[in-house]
């Protein structure tokens, strides 16, 4: 579901950075969420926001400002305030994973607010009672203060991975060898092992299993059996011409 | 396994800007990782550094500065490079979420590098050769660069809740309600909606049902029901009195 980040309106509440605004645009961008809401800030635009953004420019250039949070989630179907300290009159709390899953859910039926408080002190009491659900985001007991735009990197992410998955590019594959050539291969091997006498055939002890899981872990291309057998008969030649006077 | 990030090394490459690298330990720290290693950085110690990492100075205060990737991934038993680009000869390419998953497994085996490129061109292919296995952020294809520290946020945030999943505070619960108090509660209000002739006895229609069905999602607890009842009971009392003359 892409559209489904089309539904995600992310609001900043009255921050005082302009880098942050900016920082927070990028990440935006990185997960392909575009909409910007600003409730109060203290200086946008501002160059700082703009050189944060660094290419998100789009994000920033789109934002909305706005007087106050209700403005901001005007419409809404579902309203999440990011919070990292526990509240006594919290509704619904979830970590910012569930929330993600929450939000891609309830896209269909309309917008979804994620909400981020000040720098220094998040949402008051009275701003996160605006928001039914409260996303949190598992951090460290002691220092759980995450910057605001890195805040919005972790929601946006999580947010991403709900509505599209976590596929990334995969390693290229090149064709794989078949069976009777990796059969060829350990065979070839065998045998110019004992002709080097690094393996005695009749005490082979563990040396070919082993090589033999190796391999097998491995899951060999074509063409990586023909460098090894190259390898191999390199070996056969120079043991084929003698050894050196 | 709370002691699984302590064997995490966040390994940063030629990294331009010292605030990054403070940005980068402060990020650490709200996961509770430690370990920083620094691959010929630019500038380091420096101001900017220590002002980004806003509290999470003991994380740059033990950082360790050395002069190659080799050094930094010494003892390692896994190194794991973040790429955003395909590699044409990549092996084992997997999400963050799945890296952080494989890293916390082969935790109690010994230490384990993340290795995090230069903020320009991240890390060349001769440096991702040195990692067995490379890490991506699922992120938008037309704009996948991520600031180095907000990488680290997220590999960072995987990893601990690869470590100790992401179980966060919860919204506090008071006493719930009995049924038999919400029985009452029903009763009294079908009883004082009838008073005030909002509700026909005779054509109940939906009322009754769509008030039910909205109490029973709300889980009441026994002071809810309380005010509620005492909400019907004022009610009860202006009826009694009767219209104002």
């Amino acid at each position: 579901m892409p559209e489904a980040l089309d539904r995600i309106r992310i609001v900043l509440v009255a921050t005082s950075h302009p880098g942050n605004i900016g920082a927070a645009a990028r990440a935006m961008r990185t997960m392909g969420l575009t909409r910007l809401v600003l409730v109060n800030p203290r200086k946008f635009p501002d160059p700082e926001a703009t050189a944060l953004a660094s290419g998100a420019t789009a994000v920033l250039d789109g934002a909305q400002v706005v007087g106050s949070i209700d403005e901001a989630l005007e419409g809404c179907v579902l309203a999440v305030g990011l919070s990292a300290r526990p509240r006594e009159f919290a509704g619904r709390v979830l970590p910012v994973r569930a929330a993600a899953a929450a939000a891609i859910a309830s896209a269909p039926r309309g917008d979804i607010g994620f909400v981020f408080g000040t720098e220094i002190s998040g949402l008051s009491n009275a701003e996160l009672a605006r928001c039914g659900t409260v996303a949190t985001i598992p951090a460290n007991a002691d220092y759980a203060s995450l910057n605001v735009a890195a805040a919005v990197q972790l929601m946006a992410y999580e947010l991403r991975v709900a509505a599209l998955g976590d596929a990334v590019w995969t390693a290229p594959r090149f064709a794989p060898a078949t069976h009777d050539e990796i059969e060829a291969l350990h065979a070839h091997g065998r045998q110019t092992l004992a002709a080097m006498r690094f393996l005695d055939p009749r005490r082979p002890k563990r040396l070919l299993p082993r090589l033999r899981r190796l391999f097998a872990r491995a899951d060999l291309e074509k063409e990586e059996v023909n460098i090894l057998r190259g390898i191999l008969a390199r070996i056969d030649e120079l043991i084929a011409r003698g050894p050196r006077r």
